[in-house]
């Protein structure tokens, strides 16, 4: 089972850092296979796509077949059940609203002056989307990529999305649709993140890359970094219920097992102040793993990367949460808005009892691609922001030339940067010369 | 002499995609001698430092001189003149003014159903800043970067910056005064990332680094990546002019120089409307090429990667620029307003005559950290956005989860997530029993 640790003891310390040190995942070194794979597609374009697809994903198409059809989509969407579908068209509107006022504004003002100083925003002109295929082909993420994506103006939106067997998932199409994505290719792994980062014939190329993947996928988005701009690689899921003593044990078990049941090498954390719940935590744990449809999983990760840490206080829980910098963080305690207040390193903050973390993987409408392993002391999750990019506006006054520009030639000289100086020095002596 | 392009020409598309194609960068791998500079610093800490500072910087110091004392600090700034002082103070007031209005709001509201949502901004706890020695070190740089993180509110913000031969730059000095920097270490290359971002003795580690440097410091910084957050890493300096032929020639020339004299592999572009000031600004550039103090670096930037392109208006140019995406961009117009408007992809914008790029580099007040090599497509110059992070924010009511609850239940059913479901319907269930 998960092991155990208090702030009273003497090794905490050396257990606390262990556990914050504990690498949970060991990525096989696939890089020259990408970089093969790659430099294929770029060279041989829908040739290699269709090579590779037909290899990969067990089928038989051709080019022409690479991108899914408009009708074929109609098709497969018409399979979801309605309860799926209002579930999606609730989640899809909910993270819209959300993300919508994430949209920068705009800025531009006067100096002492009279120069014109500010910043424009503009999105991404075209942006690509990795979709899973097989069992982590989720219409969740589909959704807590593109929307953002769109909502910031994105206009030409690409989904990849590999059909092993020629298989496709419905919901994932309508999720698609929902989202307004202008193109699907069924297309997966660095086959489909080289098409999108350097195009093919079929599949034009875009500006950003993002969605989760495969190792393959992700050696694949650190190749073409550079040529086109990335989201975060994410690591392994993770959550910290920190906890007062007053939740149900059970409901914080199913918190910390609904991490844990994604992966092997999720982590799924509980900071307590109170021993007792400590241990009915523990034991409801142990009830639900034995009837929890995903418990070989599960209890792969609540054993080797869980932890219970009892700590005398919640100033000390809000300390060590800092340290973990958490991708989830729950905050089960009597006053949940106080504590908020004390935490400053976590992606996703779930307030209260009635704030299960599952309600933001879908519904809540905040993003649920997040910040891993302790990335979120210096990183954020998904937003609008990723989709956009700012432009900084700046427009000289002749008065203002004058009143600043001797500074920055000054500093140019400094620097040894003799043109840098002139640039300055020759508009200014026309600003003398005319007496102006 | 700079090759010259006129979209009149047959030729245009394909010159003009080998301009934009240009490798402009060869760097050599030193992925190897890095990783093992880091792993040293990580096993051995200061000892390690202390030994490659010693070896790099040809200089012979212990432990305890590698934090750069105060009373060090004071005795070297008192060397500066009043008139250099003068000007950087202004840089950083106008610089400091500049980012203060970057500064994101928390939000927070409640939706339909009683549910809180927003998100909370913080500082990144404790940020590094990557300074070069000898040539390329400067203070203007050092204000680029130190300023955006204190106005971010970093709270331990700390340079490295080697001194080769034991010879301090002063102004650099000053500008880490200016900017509020906590630490400075004269260390440099990749040993300076390395115990910024795990720590030794002396330095604690930080959570993100930021800054300039050769390609040493370049791989370090790739290497750490995930450990810290950093920045972007640079490529050689761009410039894009624009001109309606309305701008004086040797302005124009002297703008295209200051980008070219900062590296050989840097670029200078002109696209112009008029091929008559093509010939102008051609030859101001020839002309002023003759004096200059970097001519020659000037001139092989220019020979090898300067371009003048002709076009037939002002919408083509702007469709050019967007597929160059600038890092730096003058529209030298008689409206440069209505062109800016039609321009999606440039780090920064220098609108009108009066507004040389070399303002931007130091008093206009934006940021002179700005995407490089197209990456203007999708990424943003620095700003106090890259010192903060974003956490957000969801609480439930009973109610809330009644009307979103069930549609998260769904979704997790449909993506084989079982205990996602589970914590959300064992709350529902409580609600139900208690008729609430």
């Amino acid at each position: 089972m998960a092991r155990t640790l208090s702030t009273r003891d003497s090794t905490f310390e050396t257990e606390f850092t262990a556990l914050l040190g504990a690498k949970r995942e060991d990525s096989p070194d696939v890089a020259e296979t990408v970089a093969k794979i790659i430099a294929d597609v770029r060279s041989r374009g829908d040739a290699a796509l269709v090579e590779l697809t037909n290899r990969f994903d067990r089928v038989s198409i051709g080019a022409e077949a690479l991108r899914v059809s408009e009708s074929e989509i109609d098709t497969e969407i018409a399979k979801v059940t309605d309860e799926d579908r209002a579930a999606l068209e609730l989640a899809a509107e909910r993270i819209r609203d959300y993300h919508a006022r994430q949209l920068p504004p705009d800025q531009s003002w006067q100096d002492a002056h009279g120069a014109t100083l500010g910043w424009r925003w503009t999105a991404v002109n075209a942006a690509g989307l990795y979709v899973p295929g097989g069992l982590a082909s989720y219409p969740s993420s589909v959704l807590m990529n593109a929307v953002p994506a769109k909502v910031a103006g994105v206009r030409r939106l690409a989904v990849t999305v590999p059909m092993p067997d020629g298989i496709a998932n419905p919901l994932v199409l309508l999720a698609c649709r929902l989202a307004g994505v202008d193109e699907v290719y069924r297309v997966g792994g660095a086959q489909a993140i080289a098409a999108l980062a350097y195009g093919t014939e079929t599949v034009r190329p875009v500006d950003k890359i993002t969605g989760p993947g495969n190792v393959f996928v992700a050696a694949a988005k650190r190749a073409v970094f550079g040529q086109v701009g990335i989201d975060m690689i994410a690591g392994p899921s993770e959550i910290l219920v920190i906890s007062d003593g007053t939740g149900d044990p059970d409901w914080i078990a199913l918190d910390l097992l609904s991490q844990a049941e994604h992966d092997e090498s999720a982590q799924s954390l509980l900071i307590t102040t109170d021993p007792a719940q400590a241990d009915a935590v523990r034991a409801a744990v142990e009830a639900r793993l034995e009837t929890l449809e995903r418990r070989e999983i599960a209890g792969k990760s609540w054993e080797e990367f869980g932890a219970i840490i009892t700590v005398s206080d919640l100033d000390e829980a809000a300390a060590l949460s800092d340290r973990i910098a958490p991708e989830h963080l729950e905050l089960v305690v009597d006053d949940p808005e106080t504590l908020a207040a004390k935490i400053t390193n976590a992606g996703a903050l779930f307030l209260g009892q009635w704030t299960p973390e599952a309600i933001g993987d879908y519904v809540g409408g905040p993003n649920h691609v997040l910040p891993t392993a302790r990335s979120a002391r210096f990183s954020s999750g998904l937003s609008v922001m990723d989709f956009v990019k700012r432009t900084t506006i700046a427009r000289m006054t002749p008065e203002a030339l004058k009143a600043v520009g001797p500074a920055a030639e000054t500093l140019a000289k400094a620097e040894g940067l003799e043109a840098h100086g002139l640039s300055v020095r020759a508009r200014l002596d026309q600003l003398n010369e005319g007496g102006a």
